[in-house]
């Protein structure tokens, strides 16, 4: 917009929801006149809830996740099974991990993985709190979720070393097709990997 | 998410955000965590830029624009011609005509459309102000910028008839080839009336 024709609050408002993964300057534009019209449906509530979850988010400082409490919900939840720990890069990928609801275990979030080259070292990384955890004893297995990239793998070999004193399994997810994936469609990467682990049918 | 994986706060706020046009509940839950992991960035000033745009934003008692003071932004711009009118239905439209910037003008929202089957009659539109603006004078031209629906050409014709009266001109906007448009892709309507309003070269 060349010329104001709103208010500064309006403008801004656009401007920041802009920023908003999934939303770009034509569709927060779009948004901020849906919130303005759905102003007690929506626009109060929405910004209430987000009052209340900036006022209260934290960094659970046993597992890295993110949450409202401390230890977060999924390390309180006396229902998990503590002695198996899944290791993710991101909050993200822990989230899409439980929408799998495959494991009923515990977590652990590095916050990235290592990466010379972008200056980010083991100390930069949720390690120490990983190694504590081990070393407490409780834990028998470690499930390294972390992602098939150079940085990744770089990282979980580097948390291998680093547990390898420790009477710990240290495991990582299977590489192979993607359920629904269809062959023609995969890198030689993976087509190789999925033979090489192929399995009794 | 069967299971609790985050506090209530979170999740209530991954609800209300995959309500937000452009948002889904899978985008949501991205949004959510990026807002999260940007708490300083973007969180905080996001849900201080919607605390005061929710406090602030007003319905202009002029026109029906919405805006965060009343007479709105552009009612009360003194650059703006006062003597020609677009008519709209929504502040969409308004922001549109805006973003083109062709005239420097000022406008009248509808909020709507005459839609007898739905029970929205002339009252429940915004037009008893444009009437009384009308009849205040200042206006020479009235611009009929309704969509091009059943509903938009039945409110265009129900407004030419009650300023019929005064001595006010009134237009509508041009129906054509859009630009940049391809002929093959439009449909009859659009291209007999092309062709009917057809001008020299």
């Amino acid at each position: 917009m060349s010329k104001r024709i709103a208010g500064p609050e309006i403008e801004r408002l656009i401007q920041l929801l802009a920023k908003v993964p999934g939303l770009g300057p034509r569709s927060a534009r779009r948004a901020a006149l849906h919130l303005i019209k759905k102003k007690e449906q929506l626009f109060v509530p929405l910004t209430a809830a987000m009052g209340e979850a900036v006022e209260k988010v934290r960094v659970c400082s046993n597992c890295g996740n993110v949450d409202t409490c401390d230890p977060c919900t999924i390390c309180t939840d006396p229902r998990r099974e503590e002695a198996t720990l899944i290791v993710v890069e991101d909050v993200a990928d822990l989230w899409a991990l439980e929408r799998a609801a495959a494991m009923n275990v515990c977590y652990h979030v590095l916050g990235g993985t290592l990466s010379p080259l972008d200056g980010i070292g083991p100390d930069d990384l949720n390690l120490k709190t990983l190694v504590a955890r081990v070393a407490a004893g409780a834990v028998s297995e470690i499930i390294l979720a972390v992602n098939a990239t150079v940085e990744g793998q770089t990282t979980a070999h580097y948390i291998t070393e680093q547990l390898s004193s420790f009477d710990v399994k240290v495991t990582r997810l299977a590489h192979g097709v993607p359920v629904g994936g269809e062959l023609d469609y995969l890198d030689e990467g993976t087509l190789t990997a999925a033979l090489k682990s192929r399995t009794a049918f």
